[in-house]
């Protein structure tokens, strides 16, 4: 059965050399499926569906499991949930999770973020919350897996299937959906004001567009990747909502380029990593321009100091701003703080790709990496 | 104030050639400076202080902040709250916890760890806790610091003057302090039994004759940094309460030897970074005997036999089971859940140690790095 679909895909790939790129570039398409049918765009509102609303409008607090790139997701929403639906939510890792005993929320759901619906451990910690009496919800891009079938409240992807092994559409389409389940529990919980949820829609409406926009970097991109082949070490730095996007740019880089490439918080910097910086060490900065802007370009001026070669990905007020201070930039459209994480991933995306590519690596099928971990 | 401290220091370094060697050799002293306050030896029970306890015993859940290495301190004791007191705790680093407006617990505390007590991003955190009438506990060295000022209570270690710029026996004496604070906290909770409290009594105290055994394989571990000095990265792994070690052991490493050294939850491997792993890549195994032994040795397994070169750091339980998996091993003394994290800290501090001084870095003031981060 994986077989055929793999084959059915590879009629599909098209123009594409690789289906990672081609699932990059899908990912307009991707976003769309993912993002309207929560929309009701009539009325400009959001609708996550009852069962998941009726658990956070009296959740006391929740926490939120996923593996690899969907743990990277769900600690995007994190920010979301917190500071939109004002409701506390901690992320871990499955394989943690699953044995640490934790203390669950008394009425709060716990959520699962997996692409497949099968990962092993995901599922586990599904079960240890079930027996807990937590009710769980899915954010699956497969609705038949048995994550979907266990848990209380499907809120599915429409990612479509996903060939490469490094997950990029899977990826941003959990964001967006869970950008719809923070938005969804902050209208539960009386946090969201009607003003507010149609601003939000339309910055949801608009992602397909902008990820297009985004997409148009592609050139500046590969320019930028030929001068990391011969890298040692990368690092990516970020903070708040877009700390957890640096850890997944260095987590695809890793993946599908083997450069040792590794993410931190920015103002974790001085307290050892700053330590590993050289003369051009690149590192990639993760930071359109919001209120903790300023605080990351001091952290880049720290690095710079120390011989590091930046390569910030921001906006236009965010570029403008650092100025000479970055040795190469790339250029995302104007978002607000729900499509903006969103939109970093592009390029993150097609600079572990172009990387990848200019070392000759097997993009779609990365040295010693499953798709699926269905096993421990 | 500073200068002279380092110069009455200086003068103490006696048999030592770094500070940081002195450091990690002290701390059965450090360690037992820093217990002993907390235990009534005649009734062979732990005393935290009735403020934290009183503020545990109703506590909803927790978070516990710091940056760095206290961080990990503090994740450890994660696992430690959660599986004896029952008590969810969330950790956070502080630079992240600050600006992201968390929501806190109803009525649990705000636990901080810093060595200095000065940590700026550490007692913003505490000030914004204090504003949201969240109770602060504070886990310092120095007694009169502003974060032990501004706190509702104080629970000092005792580690003495650091000078070694990597954190070492504030590190170990952090993790006493905060284990006394766990088996407190699962006193007042009603979660601690008289005989498991003399048990946990017995452990802590033996702690200081089991770190002068763990010390005693420094000659093993020279040799095995001499084998290290070339890598340029090296993975280090662990699960639960290993998992923070495995991290700190990472950090160590870099931040004195400059390698480009990354702790993974072990059960994350598969999810991306073993994609890293090539012929005799270092891999240091953090993993005492225990329940979750014979997953970490799977996980062993996989990255073996992709070439991977394994130092094991555990116990003659866990060095029987593993067998010829391992390439090098590092043999403790046998412990319990509250010890054995503790000492596991030794042979990873000497590993960096000894990787740095056959580097030939500046292991004491590594390039960088300053000792306390009082700015942002």
């Amino acid at each position: 059965r994986v077989t055929s679909a793999v084959n059915d895909a590879l009629i599909e790939r098209g123009e594409y050399d690789h289906f990672m790129l081609k699932e990059i570039h899908e990912q307009p398409e991707s976003l769309a499926r993912s993002i309207l049918p929560y929309i009701d765009q009539a009325t400009q509102t959001i609708q996550a569906g009852d069962t998941a609303s009726d658990i956070f409008a009296g959740a006391d607090r929740a926490v939120a499991i996923a593996c690899g790139t969907a743990y990277y997701a769900a600690h995007t929403a994190k920010y979301w949930f917190e500071q939109i639906a004002k409701l506390a939510v901690e992320t871990d890792i499955a394989s943690e999770f699953r044995y640490r005993k934790p203390v669950l929320p008394v009425t709060g759901p716990a959520l699962f973020v997996s692409q497949s619906g099968e990962t092993a451990d995901t599922l586990a910690a599904l079960r240890y919350c079930r027996e807990n009496k937590s009710p769980a919800i899915a954010v699956v891009n497969v609705p038949e897996s048995s994550i979907a079938r266990e848990a209380k409240a499907i809120v599915p992807t429409h990612a479509g299937p996903e060939i490469g092994v490094a997950s990029t559409k899977a990826f941003t389409a959990q964001l967006a959906v869970l950008a719809v389940l923070a938005l969804s529990a902050a209208k539960a919980r009386g946090h969201l004001k009607a003003g507010d949820e149609a601003k939000y829609v339309k910055s949801l409406l608009s992602l397909p567009r902008k990820v297009s926009e985004a997409l148009e970097v592609q050139p500046e991109i590969k320019a930028i990747a030929q001068t990391l082949t011969k890298a040692k070490d990368v690092l990516f730095l970020g903070r708040g909502r877009y700390f957890p996007l640096a850890l997944e740019g260095a987590l695809k880089l890793k993946e599908v380029s083997y450069i040792h490439a590794e993410g931190y918080a920015a103002g974790e910097l001085k307290h050892g990593p700053i330590a590993l910086i050289e003369q051009d060490l690149p590192i990639v900065v993760v930071a359109p321009y919001d209120d903790l802007f300023e605080k990351t370009l001091s952290n880049v001026e720290e690095v710079r100091a120390r011989g590091g070669r930046i390569i910030l990905i921001s906006d236009d007020k965010g570029i403008k701003l650092a100025g000479n201070r970055a040795d190469h930039v790339i250029r995302l459209p104007d978002a607000d703080e729900i499509a903006m994480p969103i939109l970093t991933a592009i390029p993150l995306q097609l600079l572990a790709y172009f990387v990848a590519v200019a070392k000759g690596t097997d993009v779609d099928q990365p040295r010693n990496l499953a798709k699926s971990v269905t096993v421990e």
